[in-house]
């Protein structure tokens, strides 16, 4: 008997692999899952069912892709807004049985109205459960989020309360396997740790061990959680199916430096190096997002329909944003260039840089203000209201593109995030639409506290 | 802050990294550990800290090599059986800091007087232990076995009766992680699934789960397990600490038919393909082991001071029998030849095969009972109590070797087990010592059960 | 600029990767071709060329699948045997440019009336060939075959003498990159180097030294090839282009014992374990072609319709096979049991093993002649032809499931073929068709002649 | 019979693994060797001869530890400026067989006294030579270096045309096979081509196609090459022969922020990420030297005895900079930052960046002439010699840290090379020596070029 986690960096979605014997399931497979059917085979079982334990909002689901590819039935939970098309609806007290191993449904809605958990149960032993898979419901450190029903908010956080009750009746004994782990959009307040159980999540979860239904309902509906616009785009996937196939991944090809100037004339250019390269040289005209960001920003500031023309350091940095961009169903990618700056540069075209300044250089501008000059910090909402820089203006990263019209193009603009690393994507932004005067606060709201400096709130 | 298990197959041995921001301790290091120093850095870690749960009998520790490569101090129990020479003593309530993770040391005697646990917390969260590594304290369904000093086995069981107690206090809500899973000499009746919890175990594990200290104590007596001469050297290496370089394992060379016929004369020649190749055609006095097998048979029938030479069929198969045979101890190995057998034969070199016979032919012999024909099964002891074949003598495998003497060499031997495996092993021992009549019983034991044949006991 | 070789194993088929600054080309890609895509980015590269020297017969190419996976364009010679559908027609004297590096095709008939070879130019240096990629018309101690238009036998041995006169005005200086290597059935005597120029082979090459060509075309005409039947299924593959994906390599499920009888009931069972494995215990009724032979032999003993079912010792060993059946067209697998006969027998199911004889037993059989008993040798005719064991009947292992009719069900039959690897295959064969005393000469002819043994022709 | 070329990015030193049936031969081993021993397992091979066709300068052999791993014996030619230590002396006409395949020994001294070239037969085919290894005599499109010996520099440009003629004299047929390929520093004009042979080098190289003696030693004699001192250490542990373990390689930790900023206090900071990082933001003080540019600059910057402390992107850099300084020898590596810079300066640490200027700037500079402002090109005399910028000063970059006498450090600097890499290389010494007002030319000398703008000589 096995539970293999599989984790997707950037997203930390986190699906799992269950068997024994010759059979396994795969639980909220993503959209590359060839790893499953290599790992299943690898443990001498072919997967036989496909679970879903809510539709997600954030990635594709690979379950029809798999269910073509496998012949495994995909079952998700009752009450799906809208007809899972390559599902079979499971709900409460279901119960699947692979060699010695036993899955149960408990249907734990909330977060959404299809939510379902699975206990894991091994019928070798005793009758309790030895772990659950809790999907979005309970995760390790915090529980799901409950505002994709704004109408509904205080029934849904309460139906998320019963649930984690539910949850809990299985026992303090039962390892949890929830669907995301920290970093995830999903939840701000996960733990960096990947494992816990339902006992030490009823004991040290801040939000799960609340035992007042309405103290509950009140904090959730307090929290401010972002929909990056693509969430329409996976939620509209995750109902039809989706089953291109993942060698489309391999075809994007490198592009000489000829090649990659004639597709900027037509496509977006994306900077997927760091931070630093992108301050020190980049092409003019191209949005910085480091490919480690690709998951958290792509969904933002990328229109899926949009052809994408890539720059990476190497082919490693490539391929990696290649399949973030896959996982969240941007399929769009023209080519590649990984020429070196310096070469590109020797070929007499044009490049431009970003001076970073650091927090010396702007508590000096902060106590001078110079005229024409505004420190612009993209944080979320949430972050900025714990505090900024004294006379910071204030605009979300997410959105900044379409929120830059009340700002003069003539002016110099210090972009700032919390360390420097969305202020050089806000950068980006700022000079893409004209702005010339822009540099980077690197260090940002860190280190200005680091620096003990005032904040104001 | 993550744990990651590293299974070493074969001896079912589990060690783990664990660390939190730029630290990383190892708990229970195999000798080929350059992947604890590969995974550290992958989480952007150096080792610091060391532990040994206990002194290991059954493999050689890699504590000693890693501390040597990391700069990293080693930490042990206290009441060694002898000074552990390369590692400090740690006790009861001894606490360690990597990042936000905190170690807290048990002393949990029983197995060994040295034993200790180590209680996992996370300092972000409440004060309850999210994880336990129990050692050979508390596996997954069983516990440790308390037979090493013979004249105290009443104390030593009670001891660890005590230890587990103290291991529950620490909460149903903690993971644990032993320093074994299923198929280790360490326990019979450990569950095939590796990962539980203290309130699991508290509830489910036929042992643990015992309240009464006598009859756990009585139940304790009554165990039979088995102890490999190269034990011995192990604990010897395990005092003294051995730091040899991993290296040495590319050394063997390939040897063609002619150096291999050479190396024959002098050396141990040790077939580790399958049973069926061995079956099928092999070099005359060769000893099978396949490779699967090595880690478990491999301390009892080879003397680590010969120096051996190997059959495989290829590479991936050499190379795993020397790492196994690297893990315990066994360094000496001359060569490897991987030429397949009609390529041998076709040099008009020697050969032989062994038949392989069925259940209907066996229990047709059974039956008739032909004379000078014995049915040999090789299991152990506990084994053999549970049910055997009418009529058939029993001389456990690893003692085999010594335990010919009463048999006559020109009578027909069919050699038997559970499944034919060992029974393979136990035809080439007869076959190197000069029986000449030898054939498999194919399917043995569970055939025999599954065919509904009556059994004697 | 570079050339990368890609190999093939088991049809010993070679294809190349060449390129130059950012472009790369690739020559007679196989049917698994995304490894030129990514060895191609991994140089920088777009593939924008694909090339075939000839119209393969011996497996499916690549071209169609990775021209629509890279937009690159497929250049084929002229006369082809029909339309290439995925292909434009390039003829003598086109030159094709990537980088600093020149492409020339050279029409060379013979081995078909299609067959072009590409000389290899670097602009940077002088106006000498440095390399050229002759396909099937020269080979590195051989030349092509001529025997596929039997109507045409002296007219098609001559153009290849032309051929390779055409080639050697290249000059001495030019490396020859063939389309095949050592163990191909496209020629019996390549050397087992895979590197040579068109000085050494016009110096040293058996056939393409010949100087008289009349002498060449006589040689030609007394030579015999294979043709397995598979052949007809490349021929009408590679003229309509294969287009199908690789990732149905990953479909076959690991199959339980029990479903694996089920399967047997239907579908052809492949035993893809080595020689002595099957030998020492199989499943009855498999069909023994080891991994190894298996692009050898599927062609002669598979149809491609079939539907199969594996047996291999492992994940790797089934993954080899499923790529060697790939490659040729076979692409009916239905799933693959993986569990070692130990496990099969101890379930009581029926298993039969295969005695091995070696040549002192043979020689003696062969001077006593017991009755009934008959030597089967199921060596090619050439081989026969060169010498065999007195007395031994003769079919070709490839035409065997054919041949049995004359043999009486009910005699005792010894296969042989050079070292016993054919001959094993054979004996499955046989006790397939209902014979039941089957065994194998371990070490066959080489065996006999290495012990001196009398031989007749 | 295969010869596998093993390549060492960066030097560009080539090597080789020879070998047929169960014997292999290594050919100019670098330091880490493990691979060879891989490799001709998976052959089926030991490793039995390992050549050195002449004592290197320019990294560390393997032979040394070669030898002690595998039992080969060491050959190296005669005349060896000192006692090779580890290795026999072997002379014109010696032979060795391997299998079917013979190896003999040539003479081609010239580049250093002791340089030997092995010719290699196929002894299956005729008499030809089918390949040659041509060590630092003969490369692809250049020669050998001859100036190693100043007192006799017309006598060894003499020797190495002699050489040249005997290699010739093994016909046009033969494939060659040299120690360096393009990017050397042991040959300024080799094709980027790796593949040749001795008719297509007769024909087309500029160098060994000459057939005046004294043309070619007065051409020879013309030849300026860069000598780094680190070259002495090589000449020194090439004598001695080292054998150290690889596994040190694995040594060097991942350091924390505090741990790195200790250790900067003590140790040489090196900075391997990319140029564009650099200039983006780096930590003050640090050489910056890219991973890939570590084989032909460390041995000019840095001192063997020195330790360093690294600062990468991740493992891969920073793995990849081990390995390179390890074939050089410099084992002294003490940890490495992989810190991004926004977390650094997130921490409130200082960083620095360096602006980058484009053509357009630096010629309007140019003309301008502003006060206090240098150009300073950091190339060869050699390149500097074919045009440079009008007015720019000129200090080669190896020799940099010891000419910065005679500049102010209060002048404007901003460095140009050939594409703007070792101009960012010699920004960072001009920071760490207290230069305060630096910037870098992007583009340098291939721009200025490009944009057609005038130079001087």
């Amino acid at each position: 008997m096995f539970v293999h986690k599989i984790k997707s960096e950037g997203l930390a979605h986190l699906s799992y692999l269950v068997g024994d014997q010759d059979q396994a399931a795969v639980i909220d497979p993503r959209r590359d899952c060839e790893l499953y059917i290599r790992k299943a085979r690898k443990e001498g079982c072919r997967i036989t069912h496909i679970f879903e334990t809510h539709r997600n909002e954030d990635l594709v689901s690979g379950a029809a892709r798999l269910s073509a590819m496998t012949g495994a039935k995909v079952y998700h939970g009752p009450n799906a807004d809208g007809a899972v098309s390559y599902a079979d609806t499971t709900s409460e007290g279901d119960c699947f049985t692979l060699g010695d191993l036993r899955v149960e449904v408990l249907e734990t809605p909330g977060h959404t109205d299809d939510s379902i958990s699975l206990a894991l149960y091994d019928n070798n032993f005793g009758a309790s459960a030895v772990a659950v898979f809790t999907g979005d419901a309970l995760f390790v450190g915090d529980v799901g989020r409950t505002d994709f029903y704004p109408d509904r908010a205080t029934e849904v956080a309460g139906m998320l309360f019963d649930s984690l009750q539910k949850l809990f009746a299985l026992g303090d004994q039962a390892i949890i396997h929830p669907a995301h782990g920290a970093g995830s959009v999903c939840g701000d307040n996960m733990a960096s740790r990947e494992f816990s159980t339902l006992g030490y999540e009823r004991l040290n979860n801040p939000m799960a061990s609340m035992r007042d239904r309405d103290d509950f309902i009140e904090t959730k509906l307090a929290e401010h959680h972002d929909q990056p616009p693509y969430f329409r785009l996976m939620e509209h996937m995750n109902l039809e199916g989706d089953r291109r196939d993942e060698s489309t991944l391999l075809h994007p090809p490198v592009l000489s430096m000829e090649a990659f100037e004639e597709a900027c004339r037509e496509f977006t250019v994306l900077d997927v190096r760091g931070v630093t390269d992108f301050l020190g040289a980049h092409t003019p005209g191209a949005l910085c997002v480091p490919e480690d960001m690709v998951p958290a920003y792509a969904g933002w500031l990328l229109n899926p329909e949009e052809e994408l023309v890539l720059v990476a350091n190497d082919l490693t940095q490539a391929r990696k944003t290649l399949q973030h961009l896959y996982r969240i169903g941007y399929d769009r990618v023209h080519g590649m260039m990984l020429t070196a700056m310096p070469g590109w540069a020797a070929s007499a075209r044009a490049f431009r840089n970003l001076p970073a300044v650091d927090v010396t250089e702007v508590a000096q501008r902060v106590e001078k203000q110079p005229s024409g000059w505004t420190l612009l910090d993209v944080r979320k909402d949430k972050e900025v209201s714990e505090g900024k820089v004294p006379g910071a203006a204030n605009a979300f990263l997410g959105e900044l593109p379409d929120g830059l019209e009340s700002f003069d193009r003539t002016q110099t603009i210090t972009t700032m995030c919390a360390s420097g690393a969305r202020a050089t994507i806000a950068a980006s932004i700022l000079l893409q639409q004209g702005f010339s005067n822009v540099d980077v606060f690197l260090g940002s709201m860190d280190a200005w506290k680091e620096s003990g400096l005032d904040t104001e709130s």
